[in-house]
This record gives structure tokens, sequence and C-alpha cells, in this order.
């Protein structure tokens, strides 16, 4: 029974909200991109902002956002600094999977403690990774192993993790305080992109799990609807990607019109009336405006699919598939362009270390690697050739 | 002040007779590209289909669709043969081009006669052509000289003409019965593509022209309702664009499927199982979803914009332009790589000259040529680097 | 025993020769693209010319050209009209072939014949076509079946002919006279490009094969030195496919420089002042002197390994099959990109279907479906991550 | 007159002295990326190995090799680290910058004296920084400014210098010393890429110039044999871009073999049987290919150039231009293409910070910005259109 929680603070407009947070990001952006590490400060930031519970429903005492405004203030942060943006997003994935995996005895529970209580949830669900093992002990489970990639668990209340049941080989899922004890979250990642999220090393050791912990009715990968987790993951790539690309076009512009000086064969006394460079931005825009527009369709498309919940049949969500899939290797193309073509414009003085614009391709170079697009193509040549959709996966 | 034509028959579903209508065209599509000339018969039947008054409202005895439902249409056709997609978009943008140059007392005669007469519109507007004048002459005018690519002027029963006013040396535009005396429609169009668009020369030869028949108030390139009919050019072209892809797609994937042969080092029995023929598929499909939600995005601004009419303002329009060169662009890509590519999917066979399947890329390639991609992106690069809007010409 | 043809005429300078011939070819190129068939009259004046005999080493009454002087002859012609180059290149492939699967004994003879008797050989080998069979019959064999893509079989004196032995299943080769009892060359090739290279079928009824007639020794796919076949083929089809870029190259420059006019929005008076249309000529050249770089090379490296004769060991030919792929496959995609985009500076008027420029990509676009290219790079890339050369077979 | 010097160590084969220094210079790259600064270590290991003298003719101490075995050397310590491969070319490159613009009597010295006192050339040539004035002053000359971009100042011996003589606003160049009073060279280069190439500023003040050391004849951008100053530096630049992306090629073999493991999709078990991991290596190669013997034919071009010294003609010098400025845009383009894509290749895990990957890109993405592509494609437009070579200039 849900509790109406009149006492959280009310975010009267989401959007404008995240633009203030990514405002403040910015400011310290390249600095934390050099050090790395927990962005504890904008962590804190982001629980005192109310956006931590964005996409949980109204009656949990969420502010009830559909998933298209939610990937709108995941762009916006991600703009700023996209390994904020990334660790937010993952938030709000996290909480979409116990409510996709699970029972609503279980997840209803955590959806009302995680905006009265702030939680931020983190990662341990790296499904390829299968050194985590769940065996029965006395009246529950035990855990024990290790788990790579898990972005967003320093600094997190809660922890989504999953394992390999020993008993049957099965793939399971679980939801558990990440201070409990036996859980080790190590401070290993140090990466050439997405330096804040903290996407290291979890330790398991006998870590005691209840049986109302454990998301399996429906679990992973069974019901359409359940199975709508992996496509909700990759519209979050999809714009943090997008929202990359964003910040790199925003500071591109920015060096191109008050610092870069038109090449002096050009003939022109102005950057903008080079036509090379505007051939450039041409291109720049064309790929964000279409990247934009094949996400925000995505999103919508992934709405009315949330919302059918178990009507959802496995048409609905391949057509969801196909759109979400697409919406991503564009980001990817796209994002991986122009971070790296934006110099061309920029100037050379804008590869001073000072304004780490190269951050923007490290982070998108690092992030585009969680799947490879070659299968994502592969499942749309599929679909194109063969009318068969895109097999349900944790990628696809 | 309108007539209810009540004894017109009704359309219940235009695009389910467009897709009659395209399948009987694409049975002779093959003959017809090799022939070239008036496709005189399919002509008739689009007359006798009544899809020409698909854009004309209903008051006027028309179907009263919208741009979104009119470039289906357009598509629809296209897909079966792009020279009548062609002249049956271009009849549409004829009547839209009285409306937007013109006063109501001028279009309402010409949007009733069209539904009752099964008036088909024909283009004698090319205003890079500028051999045409117009001088005033005993109470009325005389146009004298002549015009290139006036597709689909043959056996129609208007044309949109345009010339230099001799006076005053501006551009003026007007719509006369096409066999007014003193009007010779050439047949000189024979070209590698778009072969029954009879894309040839009208001649002039003192042309009684009526004040009334002259579109000067408030003229081409006027208000930014006015200016909205290239952007409806571009649209339809987008749209013929698009349309071609398909019908390439389409055929590439029969005889993918039901005559190619895996190549032999491949280690696959079926096309269908490899990876570079499913990457080739992956690509085209990527490619063609990317234009449809490009165009039908761009076509529900236009509609936005067309419903404003007086109303639209410079901006509105422009962020219609931006929209509008962004489908048509990707639509010219990602054709011309689509009709090329096919045959690398579809086998050596399907290069029989019986097949013609080249047609696809002869079409678009000859269409393609419109006008130039370049200076549109150079556009869309002014608009991301600047935010100044496209400059409303009969181009952009 | 080799026999000195002293009244044989000589040819001072082929490549001079060929570009003569390309000349005359030219003139009617575009008449007989659209005609196809067999051209009678070039085939004869080829054999007139002395070129038939460009390729066979002077003590047997030949020119002695080596391989990289006889591409440059292929690609000459290839510029002109690429059917004839095909035709003419094939010519010498087939003596390559018998000098390279027979011994001496069997392919002296027929290196002799062919200066002196102005024999044309054609091609009856496509080793994918396994419908004809090979039977022992009272001394000697017998050949029945049916063989596709069969270029230059019409209008030839001697065929170089694939079958399937049916005692053991074997693939084996044969040169044969083009008239012999049994022997029917159909005339059923009309495809969108390669018009006249008459590639259609060729019957075989119990058509008498002797013993010395059979290429079993070496035999195709044995030797490295054998295995040189399919290289010359792949580096004849990447100077052909650069012949016709070249081609479409000059007649693009003569339509931008003579005919063409600079976009009204350039700004420019003449095409060679507009930045995108000389960006556009840039991207062509670097693309044609690249492939030519990388033709000469292979073609140098192949006269190498052809030198070498029986001491060729399989990892100078893995190298030269690799130097072939490159330059194939970087031939197929520029001539691809160029033959398309050419019509982007050429201008619409150069779409009239007067001039067939669209011949330029329909006979590449045919031409290239020899085999895929994304085997060739799969090739290359195992090279390049594992260092293992391609496997011979008649394709790589 | 020259003087021979028997005592300098000789250099067997110098191209094994650079790969042995490029190994030991590999192992501290990485450290060295970090910190940044001047490689104090590796330059006097680089004054030890002799290679500094490698381009001097054998008369004056020198090595005598040619360009061709130069920009090997080049390429081959831009391997391992493109910073050290940068400063010791451009030493390379001053060395011949004082005989391109010089006479015999003041380069003559200079060559005889690098070898014998192991000195390392620096660059202050940036020409497009007019911020420096050379006037004449009391029996010679004074200088006063600033130069940016002066790759290699920091712990050298000689500079070249630039400056905008006072009386007739002249460019002009000279050698001195680094160390005469008045110069300083600051260390105030911390880039993104390129980082230990020291390219920051040097300050001049009132230093004082002797006639003998400025360069007026035959002078800069003077004869044909002058200018080919500009396309040694091209060349050179080609050369670097070549050895990173082969530095980055090697790097993704080896995390591809002993590393990444293939997509669980993919239904294999070694990356080396996966199609795509296959292609994109195959489009590594032949990338790489393509740019080496573009480089290579670029560099016999030049050697052949620069032997004929004042009997190079323009046209003979436009010829170079052509295959220089082709090898750099492909070398560019490759090597942007390659240093982001070989993640796809190597994995996630090949992220880590540790092993700075990304500095192949940064250092390339640093270095491309040298001078924009855009109007190096512009020049071979215009001589594909027009024959007109490409005019002189500092980068051209």
């Amino acid at each position: 029974m849900p509790i109406f929680c009149e006492t959280l603070p009310t975010v009267s407009d989401p959007l404008a909200t995240a633009r203030a947070l990514a405002e403040a990001f910015a400011r310290t952006a390249v600095e934390r991109d050099q050090r790395g590490g927990t962005p504890k400060a904008e962590r804190d930031a982001l629980r005192d902002s109310g956006l931590l519970r964005l996409s949980i429903p109204r009656e949990y005492g969420g502010l009830g956002a559909d998933w298209t405004l939610t990937m709108r203030v995941v762009r916006e942060l991600a703009q700023a600094d996209s390994s904020i943006g990334h660790v937010f997003a993952f938030h709000h994935l996290m909480l979409a999977t116990v409510r996709l995996f699970g029972q609503p005895a279980q997840w209803q529970p955590w959806f009302e403690h995680t905006p009265r209580r702030q939680w931020f949830w983190g990662n341990a669900m790296n499904p390829l990774d299968t050194r985590t093992l769940c065996r029965e002990a006395s009246g529950g489970h035990e855990l024990s192993g290790k788990k790579s990639f898990c972005s967003g668990a320093l600094d997190s209340e809660m922890l989504l993790v999953s394992a390999i049941r020993e008993r049957d080989r099965e793939f399971i899922t679980m939801a558990l305080p990440s201070g409990r004890s036996g859980i080790s979250i190590i401070q290993d990642w140090d990466n050439i992109g997405q330096r804040q999220t903290d996407s290291g090393s979890v330790n398991f050791e006998r870590v005691r799990v209840e049986h109302q912990e454990i998301l399996d009715n429906p679990g992973p990968l069974s019901t359409p609807y359940a199975c709508l987790r992996s496509l909700l993951a990759q519209l979050i790539l999809a714009n943090i990607y997008l929202g990359i690309a964003e910040g790199a076009f925003a500071d591109a512009r920015h060096y191109t019109l008050h610092e870069a000086r038109p090449w002096f064969l050009s003939g022109h006394r102005q950057m903008a009336d080079d036509p090379y460079i505007l051939n450039h931005y041409g291109e720049f825009w064309m790929g964000l405006e279409t990247v934009r527009t094949l996400a925000d369709r995505a999103a919508a498309l992934f709405d009315d699919a949330w919302r059918r919940q178990a009507a959802l049949d496995a048409s609905m969500r391949g057509d969801v598939a196909l759109a979400v899939t697409l919406a991503k290797v564009s980001a990817t193309r796209v994002g991986l362009d122009l971070t790296s073509r934006m110099f061309d414009v920029a100037g050379a003085r804008a590869t001073h270390a000072g304004l780490r614009l190269d951050r923007y391709w490290r982070n998108l170079r690092t992030h585009t690697l969680h799947d490879p697009i070659d299968y994502k193509i592969r499942e749309l040549g599929t679909w194109a050739l063969t009318e068969r959709y895109p097999t349900p996966t944790f990628y696809s």
C-alpha cells in the first residue's frame, strides 16, 4: 500500500532543475575529469535536487516523470558531465529493473524508500561476468564472487546485483543494501573516459541474501514487459551519447566563434564565412538533429510500451527494440565523429590540456564499448531481411 | 463562394487507393522506363482515382488531406514509379503555389475546377531559366520565351508559369490553361532517369495573359507563408527520393531472398545467415527508417506552419526549413547509397537488363540534381554556427 | 621449339596503339552501349592492331609486354569502352591460364598460333557453375553441360573451359577451339552494364576433348605459380574498374568546365571557383591517384612473381595477393563513388539520355559483382590480425 | 670546404638503430605522455645514436641518407613516440631549410657542426605568427617579439627563426644559436597530444642577428627548389601520422589477440574468427598499406626533386606537391579513423587509463591541426579540374 509523502519537496520543472545542476557541474567538469574518483558533492547535489525520484510514480513519492522526460534530463546532465549523467541514468535503470523483474511487494517499498531516504542506486549487474555465485544457506542465500564494471556502486545505498544460482546455473538478479556485510566496493576504476562513474569492481564474500530480495518473478529475460529492461539500458546509452555530442558541439561552437581564425587561404575574415567550416557545422547539426529525432521517437515508443505492462506483447516490444537500436547506433556514430572532428573547427589552440576538450571523445569512446554496434546492425539487418525481431538479451 | 460538389466520388482511403494504383503502375514500370514519353494511361488512372484532388480542401470538392497524408501517397506512388510520383506531387505543388502566391478570388475557382474537371496541373516554373518575358499588351499581358525542365506539362490542363516582367525585371508567376494559343509543349525529355516525367521544354509565343492569372499578391518569395512554397517543393523531393529508395529496398530484398546465393566462402547456406549481407541490410534499414522518421517529422511541422497561414512568422518558417532540409539531404544520401549497393546483396543476376533494376539509381540520380546538397548543408551549417535561418529562395 | 615470326607487323608503342584504338572506340561507345551485342568491328580492330599478342613473349611472336604494360593498355581501352577492355584483358588472362596450368608442349603452340592467326581467346571458365561434366570417351574425353558468364566467347577462336571430371569430381580446365562440334555459344547476354562483353552462356553437347587439351599439369589451384592465375584475374578487374573511373572523370571534367554553371548561391562565376566543386574534384583525384598507385604497385609485384615461375613460393605469392586485393577493393570503392558523384559536378543536363553518362556506373556496377568485396576485406583482415595469407581460390 | 670527419662513429643500419631506440622509448612512452615536458634522456639518446646526422651528406660528416630513408626512420620513431618522432623529423627539416633558403657558405658550417657537436635543431618558424620583428641595428640586426608553436626549441642548440623585417615587411628566416642572449624558450606547452614536443613559445628580446645568419638568398618561397621546404614539412607530417597509426594498429592487434573476447552473440570462440572483427582489421590494413604506398612514393618523388637542386622547375615541384599532399591527407584520415576505431576491436578493458591507448588519437588529433585538410583537398581539386599546381606557401 503506497504511502503519500507530502513532506518531500516538489520539483516544479525537472528540466530546469537539471539545467541548473548541469551548469554547476560544468564548472568543475574539467577538474573532475582530471581527478577521477567519486563525484561525492555532485552525487549529493543530485540527492538534494529531488531528481533521484524523477522516474518514480507520484503515488510512491516520486515525480512521476515518463521516460521521455527522464531521458531529457539524462541528456541535459550528460552535456555537462557524462559520468554524472551515467550514474544518474543507471540509478533510474535500477529502479526500473526491480519493477520489471520483481513483484509489487518487492519493489513498492524500495520505490517509497528511495525518495524519502534519498537513496542512490548502483549497478553490480554485468551479466557477462559470471564469477558471482548464489547458493542456498540457512533459510536464505549467500553470495560470493566478484563483479566488474559496477558503475555507481560507490556511494550508493542500494545495489542491483546479478549472480549465477548454484543450484541450477540460472542467472538471477537481486537488490541489496550496498552496506551489507560482505560487500566490498573497490575504487579501482581509472579509465580514459567516464572517469567519475566508479565503474570498478565489487567483491562479495558470503553476503547474506533474503528470499524477498531476489527478483525471480517474472525475473530477467522473461516476459516481453520484463524484457524492456535492456531496451531502457540501450535508450539510456543513446541519450548519454547524444548528450556528450551536444556538449562537444556547444564547446566547438564557442571556440569557432570566439577563438579560431579562418585559414589564411580562405579569403574570409570570419569563420562563419568559410564554406568548409560551414559544411562541418552543417554535418554536425544534421547528425545531432537526426539523433535527437530518433532518440525522442524511441523514448515515446518506449513510454507506450512501458504503460502496457503485462499486456505488452513480443511484437510491440520488438518495435521498440528496433527504434531504440537505431537511436543508439546513430548516437554512437554521430557522437564519435563529432567529438573528433570538433577540433577541425575549433582550431589548434583548443587542444590546450587545460580545456580537456578531448574528454568528450574519451568519455564517448569509453562508453560506446558497452556492446558492439556490429551486432546491433546485424539485428537490424535480420529484421530488414527476414522480419524477425531482435531476440531479447541483456543488450537487445 | 465555394460550391459543395456532392457528385464527386469519394475516396474513402487515399492511401489504399494509392497502393492499388502503385501495384498497377509497378506492372508496367519496367516497360515504361524503357519507352519514356508520357504515361497517358497512368495519368488518366490518377485522374479517375480522385487523388488529384487529394490536397484540395473539402469545401472546394477536394479530399482535404493534410500534407502528411499527401506525402505518404507521393511516397507510395514513387516506390512503384517515381516519374508518376513526381508529376502527381508537382500537381499538388502547383495547387499549393496558386494558393500561396495569389488571392482567394484567384485560386478558389481553380481549386473548384480541378476536382470537377479532373485537371492535371503541370510545371513551367523553373526560376533559373529566365528566357521568358511578360510584357504589357492591350489590356493584359503577353508572354514570350522558353522554359526548360517543365515536368508534367504534357497532358496537363493547367500550367504554372514563371516569367520576368519586362517593365521592372521582376520575377512573376501565373496560372494558364495549357491549351492556350501560343503555348507549345515540346516532347524533348529523354534523360537517363525520371523518364516519364516529360520534363522537357515549353515555348511561349505571344501568349495572352489576363491580369487575374498573375499571382503577384502576395507573390513569390514574399510573406513567410508564401515562402512555404519552396519548402513544400523540397519536402516533395525528400518523399520521392525516399519512395525510390523504398522501392529499391523491396526489390533488393526479393532478389536476396529468392534468387541470390551466399558466396562460396561464407560457410552459410542462406543469404540471411551471411553476416555481411545482414550488415548491408542493417545499414539499408537504418537509412530508410531514419529518413522516414525525418520526413514524417518535417511533414508534421510543415502542416503546422501551413495551418497558420498569414500568421506564420519567419522563425516558424525557418524551423520548418531546417527540418525539411535535413529530411531532403538525408533522403538524397541514403537513397543514392542504397540504389547502388542493392546490387551487392541482390547478386550478379539482378543486373539482367530485363529487370531494369538500375532504374532506381537512374531515377534518383537524375532527380537529386534538382539543386545541390552542398548548399543545403551550408545553410544548415550557418544555422548551427550563427543561428541564422536559411534565406528563402525557390530552393530553400 | 619456338618459331621466330618475322612476318608479323611490329607494334612500336603498344600504349600509343591502344590510345588510338580507344579514341576510335570512344566515338561509338554510346551507340554500342545502347545496342549491346558483339562489337565485331572493334574486335577485328583489336585483331588487326597486334595488341592481341601483347603479353605473348617475343620468342612466340608476341610483343613481350610485361603485365604492368599490359594492364596500362587494358586501362586505356577501358577508359573508352570497358566491354572491350574486358574481353581484351580476358584474352590475355586465358593465354596466361594455359601457361600457368599446362605444360610447355601444350601452350607453346597456342602461343605461336595466336599472333599468326589473330586468335581471340574467350572465357568459359566460371568455376562456380558446375553444370558441365567431362567423361572419358573412346581415347579421349567428352564434354557436356552449360556454362554461364562466358565473357568474350562469341567471335572467339579459342575457349578456356572448365568442367567437373566425372571420374573423380575434380575441377579441370581445358583449351578448345570455339568452333568445335557440339559447342554452342549463346547470344543471351543483355544486362545493364558491360553490354558488349557477350558474357552469356555456352552449351556443350558431347564435345570431343583430346587429352593434350586438358590443363592438368600442374593444373588449377596447384603450385604457387599456377595460383597466380586468380591474382591476374583480380588485377585485371582492378585495372578495368580504374579505367572506367578515369573515363568517367574525364567526361565529368569536360561537362564541369564546358557545360555546367555554378549554383546561383555560390557567389562565383566559374565552376572552378566554387569551393564545393573543387572539393569534389579533390576527392575524385585523390581516389583515382591512389588507385593508380596501388594498381601499378600490384602489377609490379605481380611481374616479379610471374618471372620467378616455378621458384615462386607461397609467401611471395601471398604478398602479391595482398597487393592485388588492396588495389581491387580500392578500385571498386573509388569507382562506384566517382561514377555516381560525377553528376553532382557535371550538372543536371549531363543526364541527357543521348550522352549515356550513366554507362560508367552501369558498367562498373555490373562488373564489380564479379565477387563480393566483403570477403576480400575479410581476407585482408585475416592477414592483418593473424598473418595468414589469403587461401588461393579462383577469386583470391 | 667540407672537412671529412673520420672520428664520428658510423651508423651501419640507421633503421635498425631507430628500431632499437624506438623500443627503448616505447617502454616509457606511457609515463612520459602523462608527464609531458622535455624528454631530455630520449633527446640525448638521439644525440648519442648518430641519427641526428642522418640526412646530412657524408661529406659534412653525415650519414648521407636520402629522404626516403629519413622518413622511414621518422616513422619508426613515431610508432613508439610521436613527440620524439616529431622533434627528430623537425631537426632534419631545419637542416634542410638552411640548405634550401641559404647559401653554401652559410649552411656548410652548420652541416659540419651538427654531427660533431651533436646539435639538435629546434623550430621557431611559425609563419602565421607575425609578432616577431627584425630591425637593422649597428652593423647587424636585432630581433624582438614572440613565436608560438616552437616545437623542439627547448634543449636545442640551434633555432630556425622567422620574423618580419621592419624595413620592408618581408618575411625572413634565420638560424641562431638557441642560447643567444635575449632568447627565452618558455616551457608553456601543455596540450592534449604531442605532449613532449615542447611546442611552446619563444620570446626574443633585442636578440643580436648577424647578416650571415639570415637566409635570404634565395630565401623562403623563392625558387622551386627552395619551395621544397614546405613539401618536406608536409611529407614529415604524413610520416608521423602514419607512424602513429601503425603504433596504434600494433597495440590494437596485441589486445585483440591476447585480451579481448568475442562478443557472446558472435558464435565464435576466437576474435580472429569473428567476421566483423576481421572486417575492421581488413579496413585498418587497407588504410595503412595505402598510406605506406603513397608516402613511400611521395618520398621517392621528393628525393628526385631534391637531387635536381637549382634545376628543379615549377612543374616538377608541382608533381611532388600533389603526391605529398595526397599522402598527407590520406594519412590524416586513415590515422584518425584507426586511432579511434582501435577500441572497437581491442575491447572495453583497453580503455584502462594505465595503458593510455588514447594517446594515439590525442597525438594525431593534435598534430593533424597543423593545417586544415579542406584546403589541401581544394588544391588537389584545382589541379584535377584546371591543371593548376598548388601555389607554394609554407603549407603547400
